[in-house]
């Protein structure tokens, strides 16, 4: 008989980091690090799971979105969905109805990216691979198939992308093998919260150059004289030759981020994370030429493949901050490390919140086997939080990110967890609630 | 006592227009216009209406976002809110958590627009104005007080907004007297759908220019030869002095969006709308400079104001659409109004599906009276569909859109329509199903 979807299941489950300040930032100053969590089931008894991370208030939203769209996966043949994940993803991304909640954009988009990716995960489970060699595994015209160019071509036709992969074919061997044994370079956002102290930050920063990391990551953009003051702790605390990146997640706008990193240029900065709206293409190219040589990154907050084509025409970024939950799922991230790599830009993936390490790292790993062939001035962003809460949590050694051995793409939350973080029902929020 | 929000209903109304193609086009076949319908009821009685557009499936995503969002109404008091709706628009489009889903863009955008879009009602009712007239009665700084300038100021700041409408003071009274008499200007989408056979499209072309219309638009990008007949068909029934509108809805990259173009210059097309992605401004630049002198044309999906500012810095479009339901309601609409008379591009309003003619109209007289001071190449879409369901529908007269004089935002839906159509237990819905 033949194996079909048979269910998918839902959750929203909100972990309370607002508590002690954790992931605060200029634009966030208290979030709860949140998931809506997916869970496909097939007749044979098989499980796909995959999430859309959030921050807390409005994961209901998310959860209703993955639910409307989950219609559309009930019944399906899974050797069909496993064998084209891209087929699943056009038909999701294009309904035609759903499409003006977007387009490709926001909430719906972000729902199809989920269960586009929990698709992914059923498939490399059933292969018996994690994703990344999943991935490394498929022929350039497969991966080429996987991709929607309908908006890309002015940037990159299915042409380039063939022979962007084929040239990366060369001494893929030898980078599987210094993978396995190094793993892939990791940075740290972990001593830099806004709402952390400034002991606490001299501390952290200590701490992570004694771990082994070669960039950590501030966050700035509440008030320039405690800006000033917290870089030049970190500074101190880690010596001139640990790379600083700083992050404004989006507070100011295109002259406000020329003038605040002016003042934060003393203390050698090396990137500028997220100055302004993630939509605004023109202002990052114009703070870029502004700010330079201090870097420009983005992505975590861009949308999809056509913003990410833009910001690399323009000229606007030095550094693409893919996400593995913000867009269109694994499908429409191989169009965007495809673009990179047609830039020459190197990809540092945001990661953080709930599952975004986990998910995101294979990403990176397929970049480096099959795409860019490289991992310089490349790193993955690591923060220690919520990692207990996952089956196959994310190993760093040393300032990197050993290469996850089991099947899937890492996102199973354990069960233990679901059942206790589950909003609001769940006892850790029934208890916060009561008392 | 205080008068304050008491309650804030959100119901999922879908009218079944697929069944005769009505709105049809090349990338969303069968559509049925529907919308997440906003109640305000406060303390004293009052109510403010508002909606959402949307276009049928996934309504219920859009109803569950209103809702989510509604919460920070409940409660609130009156006064505050209609003395300044944009101070509720910057807690409901930044809220630290929620924005996450965005930002500024998608589902949660325009939850957030329709409910600030329901308070303008509801300040426009209390203070006896139809919208355009209140917004037209506000001082420059009190407009521009409503504007969130955060993204804006590399192109527009506060500065530059209060001499433009400081300098468009002159000749007021003169152009709402005109207004009052003559209306203003529509264009008429209602000949030319993209499901619509050759007869049909022939007489309604006809009964267009009968009906005083000097602008009409039709759906392209389905076919070229398609297209190509439609197009002959369309400029032989109207004649060489009729303006002739085309709108691809999205369906080309660049590169076929300039080679379908070239086929149809022959019929001397007025503009090309959403020939690409709505995301792509570099795309429609590249499309503008290939295609000119026709126009490029977008907004309808254009999902906030830096992206207008955006389109507009970048010289990407001749024609700004803005649409009363896709940003972040009045406030954000008139942060677009002004970044188009700061360029210099005239604005002609997106309109159609479920009251989008009836709210736009006010922003567009506004924008006649305090802003832009003309309507030179300027028009409001209209399309003849579901105004039968609105309390104070739209009045069209020899091809302009009368203004309107009751107060509020004309946005409110009669009752027996409310209850007939709703989604999935309206007896137009439950008859559906049971046959």
């Amino acid at each position: 008989m033949t194996e079909r979807i048979s269910s998918v299941d839902v959750l929203d489950v909100r972990f309370p980091t607002s508590r002690h300040r954790d992931g605060s930032d200029a634009m966030n100053p208290f979030p709860d690090y949140s998931a809506a969590y997916i869970v496909l089931r097939t007749t044979a008894g098989a499980e796909g799971h995959g999430l859309v991370f959030t921050v807390g208030r409005g994961t209901e939203i998310e959860v209703a979105a993955v639910r409307s769209l989950a219609a559309m996966l009930i019944g399906q043949p899974v050797d069909d969905l496993v064998a084209d994940p891209g087929a699943l993803a056009r038909r999701l991304v294009g309904d035609s109805q759903i499409r003006w909640l977007g387009p490709e954009k926001g909430v719906v988009h972000m729902a199809a990216g989920g269960l586009v990716n929990a698709v992914w995960d059923l498939a490399a489970r059933r292969a018996g691979r994690p994703l990344w060699k999943l991935l490394a595994g498929l022929t350039p015209e497969e991966l080429v198939a996987q991709i929607d160019f309908r908006y890309l071509r002015d940037a990159l036709t299915e042409q380039d992308a063939l022979e962007l992969l084929r040239s990366a074919a060369a001494g893929r061997g030898e980078r599987e093998r210094r993978l396995l044994g190094e793993g892939y370079p990791a940075y740290t956002t972990t001593p830099g919260w806004l709402g952390y102290d400034d002991d606490k930050l001299a501390r952290l920063c200590r701490e992570a150059v004694t771990a082994g990391y070669e960039l950590i990551k501030l966050k700035v953009g509440g008030n320039l004289a405690d800006d000033v003051r917290r870089m030049a702790i970190a500074r101190d605390s880690v010596g001139p030759g640990i790379r600083i990146a700083v992050d404004a997640n989006q507070i100011w706008g295109v002259p406000d981020a020329i003038r605040w990193m002016r003042e934060l240029s003393h203390f050698d900065p090396y990137w500028i994370e997220e100055p302004t709206s993630p939509d605004d293409v023109l202002g990052h190219a114009a703070v870029r030429r502004a700010v330079a040589p201090v870097k420009v990154a983005t992505g975590e907050h861009v949308h999809n493949a056509v913003m990410f084509k833009q910001l690399l025409q323009a000229g606007a970024v030095d550094v693409v901050q893919i996400d593995a939950c913000r867009v269109g799922g694994v499908n429409e991230n191989l169009a965007i490390l495809l673009l990179a790599a047609r830039f020459g830009v190197p990809v540092c993936p945001h990661a953080g919140g709930v599952g975004l390490c986990e998910l995101v790292q294979h990403l990176a790993m397929f970049d480096y086997l099959a795409v860019s062939g490289t991992t310089d001035d490349r790193y993955i962003e690591y923060v220690d939080h919520l990692h207990e809460h996952f089956v196959d949590p994310v190993r760093i050694r040393r300032g990197r990110y050993l290469a996850p051995t089991a099947p899937g793409m890492s996102a199973q939350i354990v069960p233990a967890s679901l059942a206790a973080f589950r909003f609001p029902d769940g006892p850790e929020w029934a208890t916060a609630a009561a008392a």
